[in-house]
């Protein structure tokens, strides 16, 4: 080994789910939105000037900030953009998870949260949920250096109440307090009413899932004043300009149209609700699931004969092959006919 | 001050060159490209399907990838992509730059070094340049935890021959020592070719300045493989899917396109070169610029004054008002239009 590798961070990087290519797939794998983004965002897109991409793009995404500010009726100040929730989440353990006690979130979550926890040599804690895989909140009031959830949790799918949430919160004053909400948009209750009450609440979202916009890269924070301050610091230390001119963009477009959002949210949830009972009909058993996906195991086949089963006929699940998760598959809500030929697939293997 | 802000990294942010958005204005303040990208770049972005922006872009930024190593006769595994090469520099330092020892990098240069190092908390000193703002190389001949300069050197435009380049680079050979090629394709000499003979040499570059895209925040990496193997392990650490499919698609255009480049790039260096005589002539003087800007100071009239008076005019420089610099600006060359409207307003100002 050279001498130089003495200095190197060595790391075991997070895994992210499969991009397979294929025309005729069904790709439910990693819990994209079945719809493409609302019809401004192809309009803002057309109407870049390709020639203004010579100049750097604002540093402070005002454009974006602002949009999102306003839609949830918060100060700019109060909002913090990034490159995806990815970004604005490492950006976050940085910032925010730089104390000597154990940062705690649970055992089944988001692979990502140890995979930075390692990187910036943070300590931290899993508390295992429950048989049910649901969070049980007690875990969390104790000593620690920061708590991370997502809610609804992945790849669970389960909501944590909000007063739970609130309470969790509540018993860690003195550490931030991150509530990942990723899938927030498919049915839960957001925790950004609570940041004016808590200043030491990050609530994080992310326009990958409910916006259609995985492909662009933009996720966002919203927080006290104080705390955003403090994000825009390490960002600034990290990139000047982390957002391009066409993210802007598309991100502004995306968020001004509520009322395409909410119809693209409902026929997603309406069609998980669909799924589940098909689902249940053929055997399967999963938690009840606020997401935009589900996560099952059924009471015959294994999920590792299931998973290599549906990426023969090129529909893609998710499946993580170890420890409590290793019987499960996280399937994405697509479009009704993707999950009918899912189900149509389902009904015959198993027969 | 809240019990939580204990566990939060402080930090002093990178100050980026101000964004002003005059419709009269002449931006000479941040290394920005005259010229508009490449033609086939307005046709890639006009190509993409929105409706594929729901799906996550590849991880791997492959076809990217590939077009850079294609263009500098590299493979794949030997280049790394980032949102900008300030994205690339900030995962270079926290992936190769872990010793207790200092890194080194000259006392007048890029001031986001230092920041990256203070957010990272990695030791550092900073050797000074001559008296005429120029490396001396024998300042880097001892130990140390890293090796770090621009080349040619910002904000002086000042390039090191590649002899004592490479000699900087075999008495470093236990760390690992990064050229920041900006500016290199303004006339300077690539450090790319030494790649295959040290594996201790990261050069990086960016489309931000002779591809006209800082708008796209695009930059990238070469060196040997298991160093680009490194810095990727840190990078899917971070953040799955830092390049979105515009920046993809773009800087895939850009980089295609040789003959657009070297015609804008030769257009650039022979402003400079105009600018340079004219400059002389009232009384300015610096050291000799590879790069796309000049950093000059005047035998009568302050720094401070003279960019007070642009300013006012709407003709924006850069201008570092501290220690050794604060006698001097930075002024990025435009198009010879812009530099003929900068000089006229000179001429009659200091007449």
């Amino acid at each position: 080994m050279s001498t130089w590798e003495d200095n190197v961070r060595k790391v075991i990087p997070y895994t992210p789910g499969e991009q397979p290519n294929q025309p005729d797939m069904i790709k439910l794998n990693t819990n994209e939105n079945p719809y493409p983004p609302a019809p401004g965002v192809e309009r803002a897109l057309r109407e870049l000037e390709t020639d203004t991409m010579r100049l750097y793009p604002d540093p402070t995404a005002g454009d974006l900030v602002h949009a999102i500010a306003e839609r949830y009726h918060l100060k700019d100040e109060q909002v913090f953009v990034g490159v995806g929730s990815d970004d604005v989440l490492a950006m976050s353990f940085l910032t925010f998870f730089n104390s000597e006690k154990p940062v705690l979130f649970p055992d089944i979550t988001y692979s990502f949260y140890d995979v930075w926890a390692d990187l910036f040599r943070i300590p931290y804690e899993r508390p295992a949920l429950d048989e049910n895989f649901h969070i049980r909140k007690e875990d969390y009031f104790r000593e620690n250096g920061g708590v991370i959830f997502p809610n609804p949790n992945a790849p669970t799918g389960v909501e944590l109440p909000l007063e739970d949430v609130e309470d969790i919160i509540c018993h860690n004053r003195d550490v931030i307090v991150i509530v990942d909400e990723a899938y927030v948009d498919f049915g839960g209750t957001s925790a950004v009413s609570l940041i004016e009450k808590y200043d030491n609440l990050l609530v994080v979202q992310t326009f990958s899932k409910s916006r259609s916009l995985a492909g662009m890269r933009i996720g966002f924070a919203c927080g006290n004043a104080k705390l955003i301050k403090y994000l825009n610091d390490v960002k600034y230390s990290f990139n000047s300009y982390t957002m391009d001119r066409t993210a802007l963009a598309a991100g502004v477009a995306a968020v001004k149209d509520q009322e395409y959002f909410e119809e693209t949210c409902n026929k997603i949830i309406e069609t998980r609700e669909w799924t589940k009972k098909e689902l249940k009909a053929l055997g399967f058993s999963f938690q009840d699931s606020k997401s935009n996906f589900i996560f099952a195991s059924h009471e015959t086949c294994p999920a590792a004969e299931l998973f290599a089963a549906l990426r023969e006929k090129h529909i893609y699940v998710r499946y993580f092959p170890k420890g409590r998760t290793e019987n499960f598959l996280r399937i994405t809500i697509g479009t009704r006919e993707e999950m009918q030929k899912f189900i149509d697939f389902l009904k015959e293997y198993l027969k």
